[in-house]
């Protein structure tokens, strides 16, 4: 079951039993835009801020998973979800009125990673017959946590991504659409880089660390994949990520898949890298890659969101961003 | 394994290995001042700002651990730890150098009880030897982030905790000192508070609703512990968790026991409410807590630290603060 020095393998793997994606409406018009559960046009949500907003994006998403696998919040043993926010209030004020006993998660944009890889462990043990793993990101609660009042307009350098705004919930069962089969939890990861408005330069390195421990602890390549997928890297971080792979003798360009890539079009959206965000990933997931796996047209996917874990204050005291990786194996 | 609506009965119980308190030196002149392993005479613990101080108390609490034990970062398999701080910087950067696969948590002040929760579950599941739970927080760096600059010498209400200047660091395995029998996971709970400066009137609704659901899991009453051990709940928190429990037919009086009512002596050290923090309750877990179940002088406590779930944005918006809390039964 433990396998290598940061994997597990399940031996009776769990299952994703359903999921859902709510997205926003600039995420809507992007290219992945007819894949989405619900497109919210009103970017507040209904709420009196950008917070609430996100939060009801959580709760919005989470009772679309639910509904569409029939089941109810009393069914979920454990909830597990974070978000970008300070002191993680868009889980917290979303989460509450389902009264799911929650761990409350913080791994910046790999959080969708680290939600489901709990999830997984949890009833894979035995401790659960289902889970649910929630995030959620929203541009405009994102923007005032770690950058300018949007007021500002202020100009982005071309490395910036754009958070997304979206959530993506996911009900992890012992039976259900698509397995869970193994995870590999990432190490920080911290290059130096103090930039950030160039995340994906920060996080690469996360992401090509948990790829190789992930490649040895499981005797595997970029072949045994039909993708291998990173959360919000953007077209700065991909390049580096497979400079860096290279290296360790990993060709993964026709292999890699960029969930920030994939979720806007640059040329159309001005979006420049990217997509960002916890959301990011967790709707591309749910949205785009799931059906796909759930259909057979993808057959086993590592899905390894990063994120780059930096606050305001550790930025504006001069620290460098660290990045994490955790990744997570799909299989139809 | 499962047992009744949130909490697990481990068939094969965990150990808490090894375990260590680093604190500051108001923690080191309070009435438990002789329990713990390092007091910091030096506030910064020579680091240039608040926030890499509590950085390095991280540090130095999992170090001395992990000596204590004779254990290496590399024998453990994971990381779970959290604080207080937006996007939770002072785990990040504390346990950078460690390179220990990680999962970065938040629950506020309930992080003590969530860390050894999901370390615990790890090791009873077979998917780790070891892991590492480890939890701070810094009054500087907690006032900074939450409340008002120390240079104005804003006045305290008398319902005020003092945030704890500690880490506690706990290393959970296979075999050890003492045993980790089961686990209650809290539900969010809001009874609408809304003053930040009386946070154990926040908390205790969560207290008493995971005290309630432990007591119904697992067919026990107060008779059943030598301590129910709150985190911070302080004074005024206390009152209201025992007036709540009264009202379900709970009288645990003589059997609670708060780390913020214990690790400080308000005539003296005019702290108020009591101590708070995550640090807080691991810190007196660590000291004074665990060395008496490891000799027999107490059998069974119900470890059961709360969080407050706000942030400055959330309280700015004028949002309640939920509270929760995670327990963990500890068996000499």
């Amino acid at each position: 079951m433990i396998t290598g020095k940061q994997s597990i393998s399940f031996e009776n793997p769990p299952y994703i039993v359903n999921y859902a994606s709510i997205v926003g409406q600039k995420e809507g018009e992007g290219p992945l835009g007819n894949c989405f559960d619900v497109i919210e046009e009103d970017p507040m949500v209904g709420s009196p801020n950008w917070e609430q907003a996100e939060s009801a994006l959580q709760k919005k998403a989470a009772e679309t998973a639910l509904q569409k696998a029939g089941l109810k919040p009393k069914d979920m043993r454990y909830l597990f979800s974070g978000d970008l926010l300070g002191q993680i209030i868009a889980s917290s004020f979303g989460m509450l009125d389902l009264q799911i006993p929650m761990f409350g998660l913080y791994g910046a944009c790999s959080t969708a990673g680290e939600s489901l890889s709990l999830s997984a462990m949890t009833v894979a043990a035995g401790y659960a017959d289902y889970c649910l793993a929630v995030t959620s990101s929203h541009f405009a609660s994102a923007e005032k946590q770690f950058r300018y009042p949007l007021e500002y307009a202020s100009q982005r350098p071309l490395s910036t991504t754009w958070t997304v705004t979206g959530s993506g919930a996911f009900i992890v069962g012992k039976q259900g659409k698509v397995k869970i089969t193994g995870v590999t939890t990432g190490k920080m990861m911290d290059y130096g880089v103090k930039d950030s408005m160039n995340m994906g330069a920060a996080m690469a390195p996360a992401a090509a660390d948990t790829i190789c421990a992930h490649f040895k602890d499981f005797g595997r390549g970029p072949e045994d994949y039909d993708l291998i997928v990173t959360g919000d890297l953007g077209v700065v971080g991909r390049e580096l990520l497979l400079d860096l792979l290279k290296q360790k003798g990993f060709d993964l360009t026709e292999k890699h898949f960029d969930c920030g890539i994939a979720i806007f079009d640059d040329i159309t959206q001005d979006t420049h890298s990217g997509g960002s965000g916890c959301g990011c990933s967790a709707v591309t997931l749910a949205g785009y890659l799931l059906p796909k796996l759930e259909s057979g047209e993808l057959k086993r996917i590592f899905f390894m969101p990063t994120g780059a874990l930096l606050s305001t204050v550790s930025f504006n005291e001069g620290q460098s961003i660290p990045g994490i990786c955790h990744g997570v194996i799909l299989e139809h």
